[in-house]
């Protein structure tokens, strides 16, 4: 069975960066697939890349490699990580990156400490290509997370804000994650909609929440279920974060309509 | 044989959308060969994607499966596509984007409808995961068309402009295609220029038809034989777009010369 | 053993340019593994192009095909190239993206003269996809260099600025890229700064060298060691290019610490 091998940086495409990590792998794991995720994170932004992992993961087979690098501190001494799922390995950075992955059950962090898996020199600027992608390859060629480091208690996890149900009624939440249409998704999960129909109110503006894109005017703000299961808010054929010239951190609100 | 997978998608890379679809694919056919054509296309642009599709896939060998979700009616009531040709299969939405397809000898239309072969729940706002993926790793795995939908007879086509000879031996075509280096593609086929040589004017400015890049001045602007076989217009080394100021739509005319 | 063939160019991802590349590649060596290098080079960039693939290409296997279009001259004169090196083999024009490669020890030039190698009609604008992707291919099924071309003596090879070490004991260099995270990087290498400690200079700024991002203060221009092996000047989370307003060509002094 051939390893499957996802890619997720902020190194962007123009540098050959992401090359050099792929050559890495396949020179250790040749018969490894490597899927990009994404290389457009945006520069140490370890939040974005948490939420792409979160939405994108899932949808992978079982026993994929998930490697992610966003690493502002690479060279110091963050500890390099391996977190076993029972579904799923994620190789990168200890700062956070993986903490959707830690919140799992039957998640196992590991600190890497075996130099004898990695290049033979260690970069202080580059553990991607150096450290990380010939982890990822090694556990594609099916050495277990023992012989790479050691069990370790205290990865760092990063808290993600929390929506309010409120007692009277309303929900209220925030803007997690903008995406490339300007659609601007909330963590409100769609289950706390069951039983109402909802009005949106963002940045000062209302926004009807519909059921699909196309139930909104052109140009008009509406809010509806995102792929991820929860609500986001939209401008149909249009951007609703250049729309509102808001982002990330606005607060949303949802009031049942009697 | 390995079925090969194509991706055309409005989504740029730096979401995690085309992973989630990546996943899928090899979550239901693992052997599955993915190829990027393009995650740029810009948002909700379906004639761009068309040209694109048009322009790339009859390079790639018979069998293969080309998805391609530019989709701003996602949700509402368009159909979701099948078109098969003798060379090729197309997954994506009925909204024109496989007007090239369908214009093929021997191409048939199919509206998907069999849940069986989608995720097990369908979002409303994104069936590139969730539907269109899956039917085209089924189709990877060798499901028939026929277990997938039934044949439609009336797909969404979308009409390309067209280039036209004048009494008076003149030629006028128009710039459906600007590349990223600027190169401003016409619809008029480089089978009409034979038997003369041409001078272009676009915008008020003369172009001389040249037979390569380099035998124009640098920065000048040229007319030449495309890659697609049609007259495009071009700044050596530079960019004819910005340097006219003038995008698709706008008018070129070719004159022969006595 | 199936082939690698990596891709360079400047055609950047949304037109399906490299995606036509990627299916004449299959169409011919229906097993090779087609591995992203960038398509992010500026448009006609050769040495941005030369530097990526001189950073990325000693990373793959040996065996590994690297393709590389940057090609201001095609449809000229300018001759179609393939470099064999004992570890690798370079398809792509004869205009030095090539000369890193060209400089290793038992690196071969010859010109691409056999069209029965390529596609059966070559564009004038097009080399990519109609004659290098195809040697490409054919090299990854085994075809020797001897039946796609001959031997030359004379590829171009561009010049690179070189270092220089002065008799008052400091070092002075060139910024030779910038990476997408605004890190100048520079020809000084870091074996030149063995036995002292260093200060660094430029564009009237001091930049104290250390060992790793981390040591530097946020916000702070620092020098260090890059992936590449050479002095390479940074802000901490920041982007040094900017912070300097400066770029390629700079000049890079290091001063030695008593």
């Amino acid at each position: 069975m051939t390893a499957i091998i996802t890619l997720t940086t902020d190194f962007g495409l123009r540098d050959g960066y992401v090359g050099a990590m792929k050559g890495v792998i396949l020179s250790i794991a040749a018969d490894a697939r490597i899927v990009d995720l994404t290389h457009d994170i945006e520069p140490q932004n370890i939040r974005q890349a948490l939420f792409v992992l979160a939405q994108a993961t899932p949808y992978f087979p079982a026993g994929t490699i998930h490697v992610a690098v966003v690493d502002p501190g690479v060279g110091t001494d963050r500890r390099p990580l391996l977190v076993t799922t029972p579904r799923a390995c994620y190789v990168g950075p200890d700062n956070g990156i993986f903490s959707a992955a830690l919140s799992e059950e039957g998640a196992q962090a590991w600190e890497l400490d075996r130099p004898a898996y990695w290049l033979p020199r260690l970069s202080r600027t580059f553990h991607g290509r150096d450290l990380f992608a010939p982890v990822a390859a090694h556990l594609a060629r099916g050495i277990p997370p023992e012989q790479l480091g050691h069990p370790i208690a205290d990865p760092v996890r990063l808290a993600w804000p929390q929506p309010v149900r409120h007692a009277d009624g309303h929900l209220s939440g925030e803007i997690i994650y903008v995406d490339r249409f300007g659609n601007l998704i909330s963590n409100i999960p769609a289950a706390w909609l069951a039983g109402h129909r909802w009005r949106g109110h963002i940045a000062g503006h209302a926004a009807p929440i519909v059921a699909a894109y196309g139930e909104g005017a052109v140009a008009a703000l509406i809010g509806l279920i995102g792929s991820n299961d929860t609500v986001e808010i939209a401008v149909r054929n249009g951007n609703a974060a250049r729309h509102l010239g808001v982002g990330i951190g606005e607060t949303l609100d949802l009031w049942p309509i009697s």
